[in-house]
């Protein structure tokens, strides 16, 4: 079902203020949600809503919890999230590294006692439209099993990294792992088997089977995703199981906040995040820093192409090219999505037909998470 | 053949200071050198003498070459290395990053027209052991060929992190490709096939054949080295070929040097580095944090086990086992090397009983790069 920016804007600003939000603050966390629906990345936008929802209700999020800075210095701050909303802690620590590097060069900002932030690309992306490198990570329930390890010991553990360049900007945003839990999710409700290289089961040999993997996560009963490349040293598994290891230090370590191992347990989320904003005037020239970028970059694209390949991507493309279709064509939102709004304006009495119009409601209703 | 610790220091910087570099560079040289050796990293350590004897004959490294600060401000440096030896470039530029960090806070800079470095994890380790988080990162001739492309643009790009903890600190030194060039050279002697995975012809595709992706590489012909994550999207080789790409940012962007995919061409070297040094005391108690790092990396390493395996790293451990060891035991050095060592011995002028002692010479002639 498709929906344009400006429904999906007004319904989600609407929803996040029934939930007891600011107008500023559900702004806020829309703004966030709906740059992953333009980027392509649904996985991370509208489609959580219930779970943000299920959040508060269950009081892993605090609505009403302001983030605050705990330590800080001119080029750093620590901030504990007090188990508020991720993006607005996210958002809160990013502006204050940005804040930071604009008068010192650079700022790191780490948050502890957070809740799930959406894309970490979005706060790259902050520092970036400032002019800025930008980085954001975060740590997550355990999903990653290190090389060697049977049981999830560290999230998802995403890497973001955004700097301005011409025609667009720098965009990398991706997970340590070699897939995240959502893509394992789409295998399951397709009842598809999953690649190979992707998965453990709860012993530590790789699995194709996505339900029972997705089960033993929650259940923590071992197995889970492999870091980036994959299960053995041969293919580089104790690399991406580093990278992962940054991101737990720059969210979680540095703030003294809870390792991914320990999220989500016991009534407590508990993710901590990092964010970095740096000026590229701290080495001189930006302009010219831009362009040799830019250059790079477009080098890159024009690079001969691998037999049958139709076209080399920078990291960023794919998402320019999404926002640019999904702002002209709208969104579209997966059928049980649009039921689970439903069900959420009928619940906090918002009138479905007034924020998303007329529905084929008898489709809409098939599959929602509040069933 | 065996050496201990100290014949290879004393052979180590007698040829160095025989290539004309003074007695503290060469002891400087002969330290990076010597740590790739004692953590079991052969293919950067004392088997790169005859490359770097080359380099300085072709005129690649300039041995008179000092590094000059080009910008410079409170937490940021860009060096310029007039061709010089990457070691005593990146000495210099670390030793400037950790001042920096002890001052700000935090220092980065960035290196151009440097040399090989050697180990990224050198210099990380370098500010570990001042008691902060270092970064190392470099890029080289280009060997990693991005998704979707055949041609090598971007080199095995290292990034290298350390942060102190106990009883080992967390050291993480990898290639952003799934393996580095050095391995590709040791299945080429052995004449055994590649891995599936690891590298691509000339047009592309995978490739087993580790003698033709060798050439190609060095006559530019197409094909090289897969990211880490492997040739599809759909094992993650975006998000190798992604890190690969924060490596040249903080190597040649930031400083305005040389892209991998331009170095190595006509004469000119052009490795560029990127150096970071940051005081965990900006986060708060800094004991308190090693502390909580050393207690999540014991839970890493005490982890259930997969099934079938014996013992669950962390990063850095590996490295310090084999640094014991070879203290204890000494460092065993490949015949061929032996042979390179040799051939310089007699090359340069030094006694090869004095420095190497007794040596069964006819088996040392075996395979010189000399010959």
């Amino acid at each position: 079902m498709n929906f344009s920016y400006e429904t999906l804007k007004k319904f989600c600003e609407a929803s996040f203020a029934k939930l007891g939000f600011s107008k500023l603050e559900s702004e806020e966390i829309t703004d966030v949600l709906l740059l992953s629906d333009l980027y392509g990345i649904e996985s991370h936008g509208m489609q959580r809503l219930v779970r943000y929802h299920k959040g508060i209700e269950k009081g892993l999020i605090k609505v009403d919890a302001k983030p605050e800075i705990v330590f800080e210095t001119p080029v750093s701050a620590v901030i504990e999230g007090h188990d508020g909303m991720g993006q607005l802690n996210s958002i809160f620590a990013m502006k204050k590294a940005i804040e930071k590097a604009k008068t010192s060069g650079i700022g790191i900002v780490n948050v502890r006692n957070s809740n799930h932030f959406g894309i970490a690309g979005y706060y790259a992306k902050m520092a970036c439209d400032a002019g800025l490198i930008g980085f954001a990570v975060t740590n997550s329930e355990a999903i990653m099993v290190p090389t060697f390890c049977r049981m999830a010991m560290l999230g998802s553990n995403p890497i973001a990294m955004s700097m301005p360049a011409e025609p667009y900007p720098f965009f990398f945003d991706a997970s340590t792992t070699v897939v995240t839990r959502g893509k394992l999710e789409v295998y399951n409700k397709n009842g598809k088997a999953l690649p190979e290289g992707w998965a453990l089961d709860k012993n530590g040999h790789g699995s194709t089977d996505a339900a029972d993997v997705l089960k033993n996560i929650v259940a923590k009963n071992g197995g889970g995703i492999m870091p980036l490349g994959g299960e053995k040293e041969q293919t580089g598994s104790h690399k991406g199981y580093g990278y992962g290891m940054l991101c737990e230090i720059f969210s979680s370590i540095l703030s003294m906040g809870i390792t991914s191992n320990h999220t989500h347990i016991g009534g407590k989320g508990g993710t901590c995040h990092g964010f970095a904003a740096i000026d590229p005037a701290i080495f001189g020239d930006a302009n010219a820093i831009k362009e040799h970028l830019s250059t790079f970059l477009e080098e890159l694209r024009n690079a001969p192409k691998a037999d049958g390949a139709e076209k080399i991507y920078t990291h960023g493309e794919k998402e320019i090219l999404a926002y640019a279709d999904r702002m002209k064509n709208g969104i579209d939102v997966n059928v049980n999505t649009v039921a689970e709004m439903v069900d959420f304006c009928n619940f906090v009495g918002l009138s479905v037909e007034e924020y998303l119009g007329k529905l084929d409601l008898d489709t809409a209703k098939k599959d929602s998470s509040y069933n």
